[in-house]
């Protein structure tokens, strides 16, 4: 039980989501190792609020090099396995959740692999919270009996490239698309074609929980202006389906204040 | 932000999620919020660890009635209107996520209506924690570019009550199962049906983060026996795709202790 390794043991990588951005967001599984760990390997994606919490000497930013150029992740697989066997207790920092689009899967792996103990702190996903905290829940009993959660930024040198948008228009289910904000045109346009209604309710919602939260609202057919009209920039998740819909009539009583600005229709 | 509010407001719901069901992984803001609120409306999902923490007079167990039927939803509705304008604080504590198939949406919908200000908390989903915790992530960038969470156990009353399973194999993402123990001789079957291999691989998790966790893995043709073998029993999720492989080269090294028994092949 994790209750018994309250401490960050030495020699050990911990593999810790930090959630959407909101501190209040973290688990407290997560936040004791952070205060606990000799060396945390971030990038930016946990936002600013938690990043400037951790301490300027037992951190590393590995999300960008000095020219400016991403690390890429060899590198930051092979520092895991330096550290630890110094004898540190190593946290891995992702934004969201390690195992969803966080390459937490590759990081256990190659760990694994070296006979480096590891151990797997779950998280808050952006991919629940930031739809959540902007009032829309992705399943619901009236509207979405699945939810799909889904690259919009492929990595194109899959033998396999291409996500299937016709089968996920097919689910009849939430999508949420997370690295969806540029090619937003391409997949809805995809997904439209697939067959799915012009006026599917669809939302944007960019840095959830963070200070600087935005919801941009449409439809398959409207979000691509409204995307341009409020400015909305990565990192966003993009929700397509009838439970976007319920926002409107939830969000007068909803509480969750993150400064939100609204765009869209 | 969030951490103005620290406090639990009156005549405010707090749609709360506990995670998985270990206390660690509550987020500090649940956590805080479990520790402020006047009552807490609850059911057995959270788990025996997080339920014993509440005070019993600050609690109220909505989920099942003397008889032992479930508590219809209406009447929890109604409860949590009714604390609520009597001003007090109250906490609606769901496992895993609220707005996961937690009915979150319905209840925030129904307060909404009654203007009841009422604030969500998203959580971490055993969608995501329990493949997590025995080694399985829900994407990898060798094998998943999507994740579906799905029931198993759709509304029968619905209109359109099917689950599109064809729709779900030919995503080629993987698959996670939620209140599908009863029925995975169905859904496997389905899914075979609709191309999938036999040998893909599949993992049951049952009570993932609990004391009691279990593991059993197999493959889309012999799970079902696997299942049968290591007497799985709800709560528990199934995971299908290449990724449940992946747990056989980590586990070895994987530090996440909760007791877990290993069933299947
Ligand atoms: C590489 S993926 C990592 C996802 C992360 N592991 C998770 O579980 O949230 C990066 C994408 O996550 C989404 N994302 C992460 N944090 C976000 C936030 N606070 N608000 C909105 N989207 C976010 C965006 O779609 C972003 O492009
Ligand atoms: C009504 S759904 C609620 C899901 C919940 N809102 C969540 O986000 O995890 C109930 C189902 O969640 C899954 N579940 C909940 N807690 C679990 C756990 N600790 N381990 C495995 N499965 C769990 C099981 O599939 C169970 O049948």
């Amino acid at each position: 039980m994790s209750g018994d390794t309250i401490d960050a043991e030495p020699g050990t990588v911990y593999l810790v989501g930090s959630g959407p951005g909101d501190p209040d967001l973290l688990t407290v599984k997560a936040k004791r190792l952070l205060e606990a760990a000799d060396v945390v390997l971030h990038d930016k994606l946990p936002g600013p609020e938690i990043i400037e919490t951790l301490p300027e000497d037992r951190r590393e930013d590995v999300g960008k090099r000095a020219g400016g150029e991403r690390t890429p992740q060899s590198e930051i697989n092979e520092r895991l396995v330096e550290l630890a066997r110094e004898g540190k207790s190593v946290v891995r920092l992702k934004g969201g959740d390690s195992f969803v689009f966080g390459r937490g899967g590759e990081e256990a792996e190659y760990l694994a692999a070296r006979e480096v103990p590891f151990e797997v702190v779950p998280a808050v996903t952006s991919a629940i919270a930031a739809p959540a905290v902007a009032g829309i829940p992705v399943t619901h009993r009236d509207h979405a009996s699945s939810v799909s959660f889904v690259t919009g930024h492929e990595d194109p040198t899959k033998e396999e490239s291409a996500v299937d948008w016709d089968a996920l228009a097919a689910t009849g289910g939430t999508i949420v698309v997370l690295m969806g904000v540029g090619r937003l045109p391409d997949y809805t346009k995809a997904l439209r074609e697939a067959g799915m209604a012009p006026e599917t309710p669809v939302a944007l919602v960019e840095r959830g929980t963070w200070p600087g939260q935005q919801v941009a609202t449409g439809t398959l057919e409207t979000i691509v202006d409204a995307r341009d009209e409020a400015g909305i920039s990565p990192p966003a998740v993009t929700v397509i389906g009838d439970v976007a819909g319920t926002r409107e009539s939830v969000v007068d009583f909803l509480q969750n204040d993150y400064g939100a600005a609204e765009g869209g229709e």
